[in-house]
């Protein structure tokens, strides 16, 4: 008799090793940290004596969960928002939080949240990336799971990195301290292709090859990102990361939804893993990867539940059941991605893909005790049919739920028994998660109470504070007023053609402020569009009335780059006002004054022509003088002063 | 103060009323079966006294949740097939296991099963469908749950019926008698369009008309059935039922997957209502509803289940996630089906979609008590942003598990408290179910042991046990011995010209049989394909050999109904091998005996030409006499009698 730490009998077990065993009546020996036998439970009774001999009746004893892409401090920021597009959720909401909140201790607190509830739901090991890397390791080591801990590399500053050069330096040291931890596989993460340049991609890459580490990083996750890459690159997104030398590493490519078949056959030669990710991949609409053509492929592809705030949760039951049913609604074949090939991708081939196949993912001699305990005991798991071998796995698939996950063990650790969680309190972990919620919630409601905060969120607006002098007056038609430019105190400096396009986006009351989406079509002289620049500007209200002439404002300005539809999602005004016109612009000298002088048609709404004279200064005194010689150059152009007005287009509109 | 039964306090409460009424700090009071306020819990404790008052801090108050369409006995054959075709997983064991098991104390288990799982998952009301609904009817009652119970109608013998005459009486019977029960709303179910004749059709619609109670249906479950109406009908689905009068009824129309905007506007003039089935509908790959279409048209779309055999459970909660993630997914818009409206889907409108609105589906003043607490302080459902109100849906629906619900009353009555059902017996109930199993599992696997009666239970295949005599012999073409057959002992019956494709399906040791799946295409003298014929066959073993001509053999014969594709995967050969024949067939009379000869060119694999002179008798006696006859025959023919074989094409192909 051989002396084993632990001996679990009377379960069915799921091996999940290459031949698919199964033993209805099964047993497994756990002695120190790994796997010493996997057999019926008759046989590895009368072969082991063990230390603790635990009877798991109605239970399946199966490989421990693997989510191959996760991003696990964003348990902190999970519900934060939600239905929204990916640039608006992310821009938004996700990054500005992330550039306040994120520290060591937020990344602490959110790594433990994650391990207490993928604890909970089976999982033992995971792959993650995020920033602080250091931090979710060691937060991941104390709760005593497993993972592939990804730091981050990418060509923003980040809430641990003001350049990529302090994060790669961050990187390898991590991955030097870490290296060869029984439980952390430390591992770099370039983001993704395109937020980061070909250089940081050859570095990372390098850098995974000197510690012969993996690399996890994005790959093609939305059509966008493909279709930019082969707008500014002329290829896919896999033949470009291989042109910098990325797929020299051992990889885990995340997500992989717009990838084609040369693609996989290009992963599969460079021994790359792929996670994927259908929670999430539905859930922001980034389509529905390929899977079953992976798998023909030969890839080894592992299911991830992405970031607990693009998900909402850490359940691999449920990434599994998705996996399979995704696969079937995306093919019209119902036979695809059966359910024994789902719980493959979510154990061993999962493991394969993070690059730790050779440690953990199934049930087999030598490999590190890493398994769980499922209760199929409660009512919607039952009835048993044994008829098809298979049903075992079609229970866990489309039956199971994460809850009847009893036990768990890691590295031949208990860190779950009978559902009480071993290394980790949640009652501590709630409250102390509840008061950041509590934070980043004052923070985005203070936010949001005010635009310019909002605006400034999102771009770092900067802020204009000046006085304009602003003179507007009708004109019958724009010809005679260009001619009337040509006369001798008149100095044009420029001048410019375009056709401007505004939305007004308007607020409930108390807010005064409005802001302007404006996009400037520059017209050349053939009248073909040669460029387009958008701007985004919250208007303040008219302060100070000179004369009919001062106005002084205070003005937000930020560069659009984002679309319309993004800004009307994220400030989500009460309406909107939409102001058309053609305008040609004149920079002048006037009594070696500069003034603009825009010479505007107003189609929508059909207004008319205008004339509008503008300058600026930031003296109140030099204000009245331009305010005088403003209007001496209206009259100078022959426009009627009598008929002058301070109103904006959308003043008329309104 | 007011007097109450029941005042539950200190919830969250989402009313899912019209104005979407959230109270933080909420309160619903209960008195008999209904509500008789809802509001902030301080209000409702100044105005009333109660019997029992629930403090239910940390948890969410909300109706019930309703499941718009499932067939509820059929908790039973949960698990029993999956990752099959619905053909295959249809006519290949759902039908038959029912044929053989279903019955109303299947029926009754099944349900009470069902209850139990759909009580500890929060749902309070249920659309099914199913036969012996009177047993659905009375189950269900005395589980204390809520539900629309339709009697199944359709074409074919069933269960309960031997023809649609016989269902119809007793929906009309169970519709009279259950008419007016509190909790159970009885109904007629045409099954579908396509398994119902036209006159059911209007049948069934009259019935629920004169009864003024809903009508259940499936509706454009596949794209399939869309396409063989358009080529039957001329017409979409929808119009083709408005045709027979069906849409005269209240209609709760399950799956709509494949209509159109015409027809989700007859749809909602008819005031019918749509049950969405996300995961039904993936899992058997019938592609994705156009439910935010339909959402846009004003239709009611309620959330189901469908069947717990094709999903495999009774998790709204699941459906709610899905509904929302496949919008998004299947639209490439994340901000599709926001959580808020899966949950409104998942409660009022669902009872809307079931005719049941006016009772049920939100917490407001006069309607139903039918409600559910959800215990949000489990881990997964950390933290809480207060920012959105959204968020509470959000929440919700993205990150809560069924198991998270704590309590559930349906009509003012508890039937389950923290956890514990109050109505149902669990182990019991699984025991019985298991029982169940186990005789529906041996009869499976002794159905699958032989092959015979894997193909009685698809098609009561019908036996041929006979003397067959057969003679074959190679020639070196085929004209000349057609034109042998104008001799004067020759008198030619009738002839036939088809091309012959056979596949054979072998399968593993012990099993001798081979199964032949034949497809007869009949030329006309043009050339032309007239007309098409499947037959399925078992052949047996070659027993008997009389000289060199005669065989004994048993076959059985089924109707070849199906595609190659079902009974490749019905019946998972080993292999298989194909053969394909030009075939000149003649019935001739010689001697005054009756003759087939066959005169074939074999093309697939290139055997060449042959002739086969074959009879039938049942007498040993006359098979001897027709042995010899045979022979004779063969060589008036001119066909060289010593090459003649016993072997098959296919015999020759090994």
């Amino acid at each position: 008799m051989k002396t084993v730490d632990v001996l679990l009998i009377h379960a069915h077990v799921l091996a999940m090793d290459e031949p698919l065993n199964q033993y209805e009546d099964g047993a497994v020996a756990v002695a120190g940290d790994s796997i010493v036998a996997v057999g019926p439970s008759a046989e590895l009774e009368a072969q082991f004596e063990a230390a603790e001999t635990i009877d798991c009746a109605g239970k399946v004893l199966m490989p421990g969960l693997v989510n191959a892409h996760t991003h696990v401090p964003m348990t902190l920021l999970r519900g934060l928002a939600d239905d929204l597009r990916l640039d608006v959720w992310l821009m938004g909401y996700m990054m500005p939080v992330e550039r306040e909140f994120v520290s060591p201790e937020f990344v602490r607190l959110g790594t433990q949240l994650a391990c207490a509830e993928m604890i909970r739901n089976g999982i033992t090991s995971f792959a993650d990336m995020y920033y602080f890397e250091e931090d979710v390791a060691k937060a991941t080591a104390e709760a005593g799971m497993r993972a592939v801990c990804s730091q981050t590399v990418l060509k923003f500053p980040s809430p641990d990195a003001g350049s990529y050069e302090e994060s790669l330096a961050l990187a390898r040291e991590f991955i030097q301290r870490w290296k060869g931890h029984p439980l952390i596989v430390p591992s770099v993460a370039p983001h993704a292709p395109y937020t980061c340049t070909a250089e940081i991609l050859a570095a990372t890459a390098a850098l995974a090859v000197e510690f012969d580490v993996p690399l996890h990083t994005h790959i093609s996750e939305t059509a966008q990102e493909v279709e930019n890459m082969r707008h500014e690159q002329g290829m896919p997104v896999v033949p470009y990361v291989k042109k910098q030398g990325l797929l020299e590493a051992k990889v885990l490519a995340a997500h992989c939804v717009h990838i084609d078949e040369g693609e996989m056959r290009t992963l599969l030669h460079a021994g790359a893993g792929v996670a994927h990710n259908p929670s999430s991949n539905l859930k922001l609409a980034s389509g529905i990867a390929p899977v079953p053509r992976m798998l023909e492929t030969g890839l080894n592809v592992g299911i991830g539940t992405d970031g607990p705030a693009s998900n909402n949760d850490l359940d691999m039951f449920e990434e599994m059941r998705l996996a399979a049913f995704v696969a079937k609604g995306g093919s019209g074949d119902p036979t695809a991605l059966p359910a024994v090939t789902a719980v493959l991708m979510a154990t061993r081939m999962g493991a394969q893909a993070m690059h730790i196949g050779d440690i953990t993912g199934s049930l087999e001699v030598g490999k590190r005790a890493d398994l769980i305990l499922v209760d199929i005991s409660p009512l919607h798991n039952a009835p048993r049919f044994r008829r098809d071998p298979h049903g075992a796995y079609a229970q866990l698939v489309y039956a199971a739920k994460s809850t009847d996950v009893s036990d768990l063990m890691v590295n031949g650790r208990w860190l779950m028994r009978e559902h009480q969680l071993l290394t980790l309190s949640e009652p501590e972990l709630l409250q102390a998660g509840q008061e950041y919620a509590g934070r980043i919630d004052t923070f985005l409601i203070q936010r949001e109470q005010s635009l310019l905060s909002k605006l400034i969120a999102i771009g770092g607006a900067s802020e204009e504070e000046s006085f304009e002098i602003q003179i507007k007056a009708p004109i019958p038609e724009r010809d005679t007023l260009v001619r009337a430019l040509n006369q001798p105190e008149i100095k044009i400096v420029r001048n410019r053609h375009y056709r401007e396009y505004d939305t007004y986006f308007h607020f409930p009351e108390p807010e005064t402020s409005l802001l302007r989406f404006r996009e400037d079509h520059f017209v050349d002289e053939k009248g073909n569009v040669t460029n387009v620049r958008s701007r985004l500007t919250l208007l303040g209200t008219h302060e100070h009335q000179l004369e009919q002439v001062v106005l002084s404002r205070v003005r937000y300005f930020a560069p659009a780059t984002q679309s319309l539809r993004f800004y009307r999602e994220y400030f989500r005004p009460d309406g909107e006002v939409e102001v058309e016109k053609d305008r040609l612009r004149y920079l002048v000298l006037f009594h070696e004054t500069e003034f603009f002088i825009n010479i505007d048609q107003v189609n929508r709404p059909e207004l008319g022509c205008f004339v509008e004279i503008k300058t600026r200064t930031w003296s109140r005194k030099d204000a009245r003088r331009k305010a005088e010689l403003a209007k001496e150059l209206m009259a100078y152009l022959g426009a009627n002063v009598e008929q002058t007005t301070l109103d904006d287009y959308l003043d008329m509109v309104k």
